[in-house]
């Protein structure tokens, strides 16, 4: 609390709430600022809140979290669809991301925001690039957000880019309340070659900054990898350092035992996008290999052109279901462990350490669930409801930071129908010099 | 049109609608009683309607279609989760289902009804027991229905129940103005011995119905079926002339190319359900395969107590998304296959020939769509958006043989806290008899 500063106090009352793994029903959570501060039992006397939400009926989770995006791809969203990666990537993505600007990045940012608050995330992970842009809208919006700079070693601009995360870092690590954090991000392998790579650990490391970087996301990429290096890209990416700064790692769907021991041993962690490993045809994660060895698994829903929205409760919801299917066994990612991988693990594996929890002294960043719909009738297990049944759309109230987002659907601080408009108007302006 | 009957004229105005395989935008859409009568251009005299939706925005599909269901499994859903399949069935299903009595069963299936309402879909196939009370459910909540009275021919009561579905043929195929249609519903091969499943084929055979049935779910039925009879599931069901009464087959997961080609041949229709087979580890089914040989394929949520919802939408983005990483071929099930197999192929595979289009002379079952979401934007393809990026609770309204059964989200003929209310006092009410 700082020094003169009135201390803001909120009610969530009469809740149901997800905490130390099960639901409780009929609680109430007090938050101080930013911060949870109580589960009072007593709450006959009110006049000390600033505010007040009645939750009847509605279920408290922690607010999930997105650890892989790259969120202004929105402008990409349903333009191409149903292709092979390098006829997509050559013909439709790169010639239009070249048109790209920080204006048409900020306004498809906070176009990805408002979708992903009315989902019930509180804070998520991006790689792109314009980052200032992409860290005002999260300043603007009031969401949480670990960012990188996309960084390529095979563009000519590939110096400048690394300095542009360094400065970007310098400028924006912690801010906000600590709302925003910067991490380093060599995009992956196939683009950063080797001498890049560890002139991007050296740097990362200079500033004390985290990785969050693509790895092992086709068969292709690993055979390549191994074929010029002689080694797996997670031994490759070992070897030049990565992981001793502490790495986010998005998809790692085509990895061996070999490389599932180096991430446990090494603490790497998952960002697990089941929708965009389906729909790009890169395959199904070993989720459960890496589990059992130990390893963080979160929950990433990839940009929006690969997916195509930003609703990670369904992401939640195909990773408690494909890999059931893949193994051959029901019991596989049970729904527990799907809503840990969509709060507590999704926190983790974005560093933080006061966040992910309904706990005392964590930050308020918390998801409140209608469960008035027809879907969660008849009432036999909550949690089961919520991995199995549930819809991002029962969202009912979203809290960032102790600050109210939306509130019974309606968001508090966003004007929804100025950003839709202005993600259409970027999306017609940059298609217009295609 | 009955004779003395008042004509009934309603207009959509103003709609995008998927016609001829694309959308096109700013449609009228005129209902003359239970069919689609015309595109009308010019509405500036709308004199004659009884009534007129502005559907500005929207989008007008031929309504979903669920080919696969047990819909009063409601009241088990999210009851038993994340177990093995017998464990499943013999600790909790079975003994629970032996509780189950009509007023239960009418109740959990008005419930499931008003679920499936609220995702777009108008008509479903469902196999389970105490069918008129199904079927009295369908009646009342004006959707459509493909009914078949599940049969076993390993219970002591094997065959009063193939009388009872006879008799229910005979009370209800083609009742309702034709909402109601009912088949046979021999179980599956390892519930139905082959005498019990001829004398099936022989009943539906004198009636002239066609036959509902589970074929090759899992791996273990098709080993067990090749042990005992000397050939797969698909060749025995053949054999016994299951195929030549007309066949919906749900799931048809194990299916090899000899069993494709004898589908192909006798014009077997597939209920895909790839939320069930998924959740329950039974696999991904060969769909690729199936509708290279001109398949019918059509979607199924199977029973809430293995999906855990019966939200159709959901299993179209499913299906869109699993068979690419299956084959590992990005262009598998691409968008507009998808939203076939939920509309025009679901109508074929329910043997329905005026339903699952938007055409003139068809029945008037339409689901309106708002594109009002922040997933919708920006707008670059409204059938991709439709598959990969729209969630069930866009649905805005939906009409059965010409009914508006839901207007603008809220439901015009049934009271939904009372069914919510009945259907949680009939599961309280069954469950405190285990």
């Amino acid at each position: 609390m700082k020094r003169g500063h009135t201390v803001s106090k909120k009610l969530l009352k009469n809740v149901a709430v997800y905490r130390n793994r099960v639901i409780e029903e009929g609680r109430n959570i007090e938050i101080t600022d930013d911060r949870i501060t109580a589960f009072p039992t007593d709450i006959a006397d009110v006049t000390g809140y600033a505010e007040i939400i009645d939750g009847k009926g509605m279920l408290a989770t922690p607010g999930f979290v997105n650890t892989h995006n790259h969120i202004a791809m929105t402008v990409f969203r349903s333009y191409a669809d149903d292709m092979r990666l390098m006829d997509w990537l050559e013909n439709k993505i790169w010639p239009a991301e070249a048109k790209l600007d920080g204006r048409t990045v900020y306004a498809q940012t906070l176009l990805g925001i408002a979708e992903m608050l009315r989902c019930g995330t509180t804070s998520f992970a991006d790689m792109y690039f314009f980052m200032d842009n992409v860290a005002e809208a999260v300043r603007d919006s009031g969401i949480r957000a670990c960012l990188s700079r996309g960084l390529t070693g095979i563009t000519p601009n590939a110096a400048e880019a690394l300095a542009e995360n360094r400065d970007f870092f310098m400028d924006w690590h912690n801010s906000c309340n600590g709302r925003i954090t910067v991490m380093f991000g060599p995009h992956a392998p196939y683009t950063c070659p080797e001498d890049y790579l560890r002139k991007v650990v050296e740097t990362a490391r200079s500033v004390g900054a985290e990785i969050h970087m693509h790895l092992c996301e086709t068969k292709g990429e690993v055979e390549n990898i191994r074929r010029q290096y002689g080694k797996s890209p997670i031994a490759w990416a070992n070897d030049a350092g990565v992981f001793d700064c502490g790495c986010l790692a998005a998809h790692c769907v085509w990895v061996d035992e070999a490389d599932i021991d180096i991430m446990a041993a090494k603490k790497v962690r998952v960002a697990h996008n089941p929708g965009s490993n389906l729909k790009l045809a890169s395959g199904i994660a070993p989720l459960g290999r890496m589990l059992a060895k130990g390893i963080t698994v979160s929950l990433g829903t990839d940009g929006a052109s690969s997916n195509n929205n930003l609703d990670i409760l369904e992401e939640m919801h195909l990773a408690a279901l494909i890999h059931k299917a893949d193994t051959l066994d029901p019991t596989a990612i049970p729904a527990e462990r799907a809503v840990r991988m969509l709060t507590e693990d999704g926190a983790r594996a974005l560093g933080y350490t006061d966040i992910g929890k309904l706990k005392e002294g964590y930050k308020a960043d918390i998801t409140l669930i209608d469960r008035s719909g027809l879907h969660w009738y008849p009432r036999n297990d909550t949690l089961s409801l919520l991995a199995y049944a549930a819809n991002s759309m029962d969202v009912d109230t979203v809290l960032v930071d102790g600050n109210i987002l939306m509130k019974h659907k309606e968001f508090v601080t966003l004007d929804i129908e100025r950003i839709k408009a202005d993600a259409e108007y970027t999306k017609n302006r940059l298609f217009s010099q295609l």
